[in-house]
């Protein structure tokens, strides 16, 4: 039996994908062979990491004049690769910091520059974001670097930040694909594939074309995004079998609804979650209501004492992995692309049924 | 139909891994998802996590005192890692020059520190090691890197190098799990996975204790082994499906003798392909007998416009990734250790029928 699996990441994928996977894995395209088998530089495996990006394009509307890679090393890895190829030594770079991810986002990035932090809701415990245009843009950072869906916390932007023509980098580990994006508004988007995307050990970079060039000499060549570019991120063995998973990803998407059609599916799991937690008189979710995430979305009780009772009867009524985070406790739903409202839905049941017993 | 797969990697897996991972690919250990939907800090991961590991430890022998790290990067990153781990900025490093990747190796390297070439087999066109003792390390090396197999030239070291004290660091991605080696001789070794170990997207480090804490600050985290090491491998999400594939591997690699099964297994393989090769009059292999790859063996007709019908013919029955390296030319068979005998002998009877077709 499948379960309602509400990880943070890696996260549940949609199981038309897993099916088509599982039916094709010792035998991919009638060649003989798993796709996890195949040369990366072989003409079916050539073409399937081209599909995919294709897909990305199609499903993003993502505008000529950008280059899309697909690396290894994680989000976390691009905090240092990022600033190893869009900024020069003794250059500033601006952040906001909105979470955890951004936290680590900047003490990754003092590494490599001067980290400007222009907007910090630490103050606020991390519970909202920052209004746009209530923090200012220097005008001689590298970039601005912010976290459009703080994962741990579950607070989204509900808007693009204005740079006045700096470039902006959004770290869309947690949101990508959940909603329509105007990539346009971005120097550099990336993500790494484990929420909305496919399996772990894949992230992906959306980079405008005019920002490569310029990376260090000390940027190790396979986080290189010019010669990451110029080699199709084939400039060494690229995760595969990750790379072939996020195209049938890509393809369920397109088969419902594209990003208006996940934009419709997780506003509604968003608005049934949320509505249920406020008029509950038992769950709270300390976020401001702009900034509440359609991603992931953590929840209180007041006797903290029911947590781990609430998490493992869950997880008997198959609705697993709704702990917090360990760094701040209580419960947290994530509910990606691929959860159906269906699993939102028992998971409210479930909800009802709990404070009943222990309200 | 499954095909015999000669792909130098990613490669041929073995069936019954394949299988395995088939089985339970949408519901793993009955918990109602598959591993790559599940948590990597949850208990199921961490303890698959664990067992490989320990499954490798068993396997290689790998005395205490050594770290296993699980990174993401390939190879291709480490070249850039392992200077930003091992030496001080201004040190230098020892290399012995085989072949491409070890090329590839020192220009990464120079990045970051003063690269000596001690022992450079250009000249050979890289169809030899050199003897032991013919090269002096240096006193002053932070390490001498080298690469006990050449994946593109089929070139194998027949001895681990004597360096006095100086950490020795092997490149063992296309070598690693095929024979017994002495662990202990080495301060640091590491692997892609995608030849002998699972499917790409996975690189597995194995370094002496000793030489950890010595990271530079520019040292990006998620490759910063002492990091990786005090948080087993999950600073931050690892490549999941890879490090799950690998205890498969792992467990067939037991299930088959361990080192000295796999050892026989390819040593029967690589003597039946080159023996034939040698006594055939038709093809031929460049490379001197003591240092001829048993994973790697590339071979020449003397026609050189033989080679792509030698290569589409082949496929056609049933005889994939027969082409050498696109730098070299020519034909290569890897013959890792998921390739059984009588797949090579399956390729050494399609030879002897191309041979007599075009002698």
């Amino acid at each position: 039996m499948r379960v309602y699996n509400f990880s943070a990441g890696p996260a549940m994928l949609p199981l038309e994908v897993l099916e088509r996977a599982k039916d094709e894995l010792l035998d991919w395209q009638g060649g003989g062979m798993s796709v996890m088998e195949v040369s990366h530089r072989g003409k079916p495996f050539v073409e399937c990491a081209a599909s995919a990006e294709a897909a990305l394009r199609e499903v993003m509307s993502i505008p000529e004049g950008y280059k899309c890679l697909f690396l290894q090393g994680g989000a976390y890895g691009e905090f240092a690769a990022i600033p190893l190829n869009l900024s020069a030594a003794g250059q500033s770079v601006d952040f906001i910091n909105t979470g955890d991810w951004s936290t680590k986002a900047i003490a990754e990035a003092k590494k490599y520059v001067t980290a400007n932090v222009i907007a910090d809701e630490k103050a606020s415990n991390f519970s909202r974001v920052p209004a746009q245009g209530s923090y200012q843009v220097s005008k001689d950072a590298a970039y601005l670097h912010y976290t459009p869906n703080e994962t741990i916390r579950g607070v989204e932007f509900d808007y693009v930040p204005e740079t006045g023509g700096i470039p902006l980098i959004g770290d869309m580990s947690s949101t990508i694909l959940s909603r329509p994006v105007d990539v346009s508004k971005f120097g550099l988007i990336f993500a790494g594939a484990q929420k909305n995307m496919g399996p772990s050990g894949l992230v992906v970079v959306i980079v405008r074309e005019d920002l490569l060039g310029k990376a260090r000499t000390e940027c190790p060549s396979v986080w290189d995004f010019t010669q990451q570019a110029a080699a199709d991120s084939m400039l060494n063995t690229p995760p595969t079998f990750s790379w072939y998973l996020l195209g049938l990803v890509l393809d369920w998407v397109k088969a419902n609804g594209g990003l208006e059609g996940m934009a419709k599916r997780n506003k509604a799991k968003a608005d049934a979650l949320y509505g249920y937690i406020d008029g509950s008189g038992f769950y709270t979710n300390p976020v401001e209501k702009n900034a509440r995430s359609w991603m992931n979305v953590p929840f209180l009780v007041a006797n903290p004492e029911l947590e781990k009772p609430f998490v493992s009867e869950a997880a008997k009524a198959g609705l697993t992995n709704l702990a917090g985070h360990r760094s701040v406790g209580g419960m947290r739903a994530s509910i990606y692309n691929a959860m159906p409202l269906e699993g939102v839905q028992a998971l409210i049941d479930f909800m009802k049924d709990f404070a009943a017993k222990n309200g």
